[in-house]
């Protein structure tokens, strides 16, 4: 691709490769869109306006869970199932403690061998960030590129270190927590506030010895869901079991996401998360934004810690100090 | 008080009078800082600083609950308790419906007449504000105020509109659920986030035809709550049952708030919940604060909600969106 050209032109041809199902120009995008060079930023964006009128068909799965409850092997069997019956799957993630060299342990192709080799699956770890925001951006414009390329079904995996549960349940159209039975690796329980976010509970490892104890977490997380208001008109969340391993309970939970589909097309509110998840992630960039160039300003990074320092310690009231830091940005831009 | 002095003159002998016990200048003050009136920021402000160093010593406690659970009803039983025990109790409410005339559905003092005759009692209904953050900082504000009186509890009452309950889960040392025994007013089931928040869930009206049910009520939330990882090391959300009409049970949750209080004091948690309050209204006020020097600008104000509708309807990238109107206000200032 010719180096001389404007970034509008290279963008449109990357994202007419991309749509034409061009491999490496979706890797080789993905990893523009990722890059944290100020210089990149300006072909990025290009690229993104190319590709999001050929963005939206996929069905977007959140996929949050603590760490041991079988997210890998999870996706990997709900994976292969889907390119079984002829979907293309895309599995991406987010994970804001991700860095450069060393990776994520989300997204970790070693532990979804099978789906790797599947030619109609794609596995990009975690994009690298300094902030959650950071990350969460990168992987919405990396979710607008593999839709672009065609891809049926999105997986984005969280594995819930602060707020990335939330920052994933506001790029998705459906959000799946994975709960173990009980007893096992994850004792601590579901984390505050995943419960809220749940369209539906899936219980791993409901096999062998676990298999009463799996019985036993769904008919206490179905309660659990029941005290709830419903996110949605007609769609109460409910609770599966599935045993990655053996291969069991895969179809009843794609059946859910179907289910779950088509109530939600019928009162609209589908096309309405599309847009709220839209307008979230405008948002969501202004905050960034705005907390940013506050924070980037020479004068107020001096001021920002010791204000901060003294509210902590009860000596400052933070309405005044907030007022305080906001006229020195002022004063100064 | 002479009008001529200085704000900060007003402020000192204002707070003076709080600290001293005067019911008036307790009201005046927060009637001040109530206020929308620009004139009176400054001298609101003012108010604060010199008040807040008397301020820290009450257990702030957040009540929320759907309508109709009774929160009023219990409030009086509870409040009335406190002051035969001898506590000074201030009931405040946060409500973004409320509205400067006609006033708040919280906060009711037809509703609670009997707390209203206590002299150790004193009840504010929410402040009116056009947003949510204008009210909580104001009952922020309000509670510095209240604490430099000498009020040993503030309740702090929330009625569930949007995210009413985050906002008063962030100013508040403890937060309480109170639910219905089902099959009553409230078949909605509880708002999701809020069995989050919870510290406590208390069952209303646990008494006569409904105290079965209360009990099993009970029963479901303690086992929904014992499902998810603690807020705090040491403490497990408990449910407690009450009957407000028949004052049982209000001694046991008391007994609850000071197990939680010790619980907390024990492993320094107390005074970190009291620092993140603090920090938290910093960055609630600097993010108000920032959006709404975004939004008041002129030339922003007809670009932004053009450029938020066409990100809603799909044309346009949320990432491009935003840089475009941070841009625009960056040329502008």
């Amino acid at each position: 691709m010719n180096s001389n050209l404007p970034d509008d032109t290279k963008a449109r041809e990357l994202a007419a490769a991309i749509v034409n199902g061009d491999r490496r120009a979706l890797a080789k995008a993905i990893t523009l869109v990722e890059s944290h060079r100020p210089q990149d930023e300006a072909a990025a964006a290009a690229l993104i306006g190319c590709a999001l009128p050929h963005a939206g068909r996929a069905v977007r799965i959140g996929l949050s869970g603590a760490p041991g409850v079988g997210k890998s092997t999870f996706i990997e069997a709900l994976g292969t199932w889907l390119t079984s019956k002829g979907k293309r799957v895309a599995v991406l993630a987010v994970d804001p403690t991700s860095r450069r060299s060393g990776g994520s342990i989300l997204g970790d192709k070693t532990r979804m061998v099978k789906l790797t080799q599947e030619p109609n699956a794609f596995i990009r770890p975690s994009p690298a960030g300094a902030t959650l925001g950071g990350v969460a951006r990168r992987t919405r414009e990396t979710m607008v590129l593999v839709e672009a390329a065609g891809f049926d079904v999105v997986l984005v995996e969280t594995v819930g270190v602060g707020q990335s549960e939330t920052a994933v349940a506001d790029m998705v159209d459906m959000f799946i927590v994975l709960v173990s039975p009980g007893g096992g690796d994850e004792l601590q329980g579901i984390k505050r506030g995943i419960m809220e976010l749940a369209d539906l509970v899936v219980v791993t490892k409901a096999d062998g010895d676990l298999t009463q104890a799996a019985v036993r977490a769904g008919a206490e997380y179905r309660g659990a869901l029941h005290l709830m208001r419903s996110k949605f008109e007609g769609w109460s969340a409910d609770v599966r079991m599935v045993s990655s391993t053996e291969g069991k309970g895969i179809a009843e939970v794609w059946a859910e996401v179907e289910k779950f589909q088509t109530c939600l097309s019928k009162t609209g509110a589908w096309e309405r998360s599309r847009r709220s998840q839209r307008v979230a992630w405008l948002w969501a960039e202004l905050r960034e934004g705005l907390l940013g160039l506050l924070a980037a300003d020479p004068r107020i990074a001096k001021d920002l810690p010791e204000l901060e320092a003294s509210v902590d310690r009860g000596e400052t009231a933070p309405p005044a100090a907030a007022k305080a830091i906001l006229a020195r940005w002022l004063g100064k831009s």
